[in-house]
């Protein structure tokens, strides 16, 4: 049975992928997108998802608008890497279905309540302001959800200072808050995600594909790479967010480890960090609801995403 | 024209006051009570809001529950105060009317935008997760109100550490977002509140009303001299929450001085102060949006409390 | 029987009042002077100091320099009150005699140590990094020193943040170090010091006394006055650092409340500021060991000042 | 010719170690030993590093006691690592030779001013306390000293927290101070030491030198090895400090890579955190003077103690 998903995301050029990754495999059941001010400003990122739905033959998923802005800091986007319009260099479609109604915490807490409990999965990829703030307003979600794995942190590696991570460092306090929720969490952070990476081999690959789906991801990575080249010293660029759905539809795919897990709100040098505790054992599943990605299956990955982008058509 | 007003508190001693005043005088229009966990839990204070509306004759104001912690830090209670129930020292009437349905911040949020633009002014007595929460679902409610008039805080005075009142160190984080929106905001602080005390002439006078109301005030007030005696070295409670409603109720009860206002969020000994910068002089009302109120006409403050309650019958 | 003192400063046009006060007054035996760098670069506060001792017939008054910045923190001065010299306004001598040799920290630690204990009161009138150094260095100074009495910081005051002082918050680790240990310490705060104004009328009042050094004097309270006026909204500059010696001749010219003290030094808006828990009664002399100065004798010091002027010639 | 090294260090089992090292290696000019508050009391191990020159009939070694707790933090020592003496499991001798005079601090400095610019090597195996206040009593030493080569700290691995290592977190604004001065400095952190394991194979050939220095050692060994297996999930204890010292004598024992290094003072999880940018390519020494020690030649690393073990005899 396909797992049901929300995906949380501030599409960005490895948001758009990790849309495609779960539009197109059939073990993943995409219940809706919600939307979160992040990669870019909340009205681009929530143009941006309908319009990647839009592209992949899906207007009729639903997409929330969520928060436009962290709880507690104030807003700073990627536009370094992801370009003014959060999507930079495709070309995007007019989204043919309207903006759903409703704020994205709402229709989170109102879907996993309405739900058998233990039936659906949070897979944020952007700020966790949303789930922090669906967190708060309804506490129960906590225990109805089956589990979260999200885009994230890292334990030895930073992007956005030299201890942590975009995601996590733009909203550290969102961030805190969900990792201190006692559900099963997964963080799929740049220890792994540097890992998957879109060599020009894989983008050969899916410019192989020949649709022309295949040619606007070629497009996303093409100016994802020039961006990671230019800002953060890399040949080819990390496509992190579909990390957390290629897990989900096939565990084997990333090899985790179980450790304590917190984010750092107070420091200055280290603040937004995502804080492994990693001495000693790996502590038993009963004892500790957190884990980490640690090894990325790169072929499997990208046969995953190939194959998602060709089913789609 | 009445002031309409969101009354959002943790009743509490003083919040319940602070109600019967909103209630019991003509020139405020109570549009509804939403609760937060505060001085005890969310559970408590929400029961609490709902007997006091009872006991008060007033079933009809709506009463919605909202956050039930504070945004990012633990939950703390002010039971030494308030007592186990939050309201101990009277027999609490059985509530007519069920909870409404649907959550304090959403319900704060509708109504605001639902209202014409400047009608509405916010009156938070506790904790200020729910407003905070409110501005992070909807910031558009900011430019909306006419007004927010807080009881929390204190510019030279605290009282849940040397320099911060228990409203705003126990959820700092939700003090920090509402204080930094560009709405007017009006601080009723310790300052000023620790001039409100509930003198015994001020009792016998509430209890020469003669009313089943007017002994169950003084019925709190026995309870909250008490525990101000054993807790905070007073010797009269201070009865904090319906100055607040007071000042909107005649500006002049209220001496206010305009001044920035910040709050400490990192602190190790001053989180959750309120800082006022007091030096220089006043600074134009159209450069500074925040304002402390600085002096209580005592007299006329009890005036408007007794006669609410007389009102109420 | 006169106090010894050693004075621990960074000249300042306060500071040099505060050194006339103690050379012209006949109850203060002024053991040597030391300096840190605070107001100005510890180059040309130590210069200032030797200026000033040579101005009031004085060079055999032991000079030592100290830390030439914080402990942690980076340097920052204030030339936008003392000027770019850090005495700016007057024309300083050349000291006859050559600066003394051996760092003020080991001075501070040797005068000390071979003195009888309690007799050496520490007169800090800057930044606390030396006085911190010699605390660290040798901890059994603490129990030698007879008490300290110091300028800087405030309860309800601040002059380098709505909240913090100069003094302390230029420094505030090594504040938190001498506040924390156990010797009896008076803080003569901005709250006491504000007090201390040189009117127009006082200024006349010390050039009346018609001396060379009267008029240096009136001097520096000119450009003082201006940089205040200019730079804090006062008219008249309060003359801080002299309040400290002036306590010490006449403990009447100061009221104080014992009350426990404490240093930020976390805090992003209260950075450096003095806590002072004020609730509650004066806890008794055996269970508080520190103070703050709450009420100045205006005329008793002025009286003070004057004479000492006057006294020197 | 001989490198001339300061040790300022907290004996400790693997300072004892470092010593011997020193003391044993014709490259190593041991000028004298200083010691801080650390591993254990000022005074336990100013005594334990008196005994192990006394045990390596190195009583000629100079020893000045210097900082007995951190600067700004209260006291933490290693009990649970080092016992109740600090250096537990062996019998320690009586020291022939009294204790040196003059407090460390000033000992450093005199040392490195006395001597040629460019001549003497800093290697702290302890709390950084006593280098730091070195530098602020005399910033001169910066320029004057050759390097600094220090035991502490870790990109990757904690053992105090899960991010912070001993040394580092005990006094975290002394190491804030050592880390941001302009020196060649090098960590020689948790990545590194703990591949300095004393296996049984390294503790037998350190035995069969068959002497009683040898066999002391061996006991040192046996108890470090019981605590680390009883409080650090380790199976043979990693022999920290003799690290910094193979490095001195030759480089090749021990990789480095070049990377900005400070220290976190404000975290909550991350406190004493030794936060290496390890982002991008390594940068030129002449934009970084800080570098990690990451990869050990663990025979050649051995073969250097077991050198000096029997060098002493």
């Amino acid at each position: 049975m396909a797992k049901s998903i929300i995906l949380d995301c501030d599409p960005g050029h490895d948001d758009a992928v990790a849309i495609l990754l779960a539009l197109g495999n059939p073990d993943i059941d995409l219940l809706g997108v919600t939307t979160v001010g992040g990669n870019q400003s909340l009205e681009k990122v929530t143009n941006n998802a309908r319009a990647v739905l839009e592209k992949a033959h899906a207007p009729h998923v639903p997409v929330h608008a969520g928060c436009d802005r962290p709880i507690v800091r104030a807003q700073e986007v990627a536009a370094s890497i992801h370009g003014e319009s959060g999507l930079d260099g495709v070309e995007l479609p007019v989204p043919t279905r309207p903006l759903d109604e409703g704020h994205a915490v709402n229709w989170i807490i109102d879907t996993i309540m309405s739900h058998e409990p233990g039936t659906i999965t949070l897979v944020p990829t952007g700020p966790l302001t949303n789930i922090a703030m669906a967190v708060r307003m309804e506490p129960r979600i906590v225990s109805r959800v089956k589990e979260i794995v999200l885009m994230g942190g890292g334990y030895h590696v930073g992007n956005w200072s030299a201890v942590a991570e975009f995601n996590i460092k733009v909203d550290p306090e969102a961030a805190h808050i969900v990792f201190n929720e006692s559900w099963p969490l997964t963080m799929v952070g740049l220890d792994l995600t540097h890992q998957a990476l879109c060599t020009p081999a894989v983008q050969r690959r899916i410019e192989g594909i020949g649709t022309d789906l295949a040619m606007f991801v070629s497009g996303l990575m093409d100016f994802f790479r020039k961006t990671y080249q230019d800002n953060q010293d890399f040949d080819d660029p990390p496509v992190h967010d579909p990390c957390t759905v290629a897990y989900l539809i096939d565990p084997s795919v990333v090899t985790t480890r179980r450790c304590p897990l917190d984010v750092e709100i107070h420091g200055e040098l280290t603040l937004g960090m995502t804080v492994a505790d990693l001495r000693g054992p790996e502590p038993p599943a009963d004892q500790c609801h957190t884990q980490v990605a640690v090894n990325l299956d790169f072929e499997r990955f990208w046969d995953l995403v190939a194959d998602a982008i060709e089913t789609i058509g």
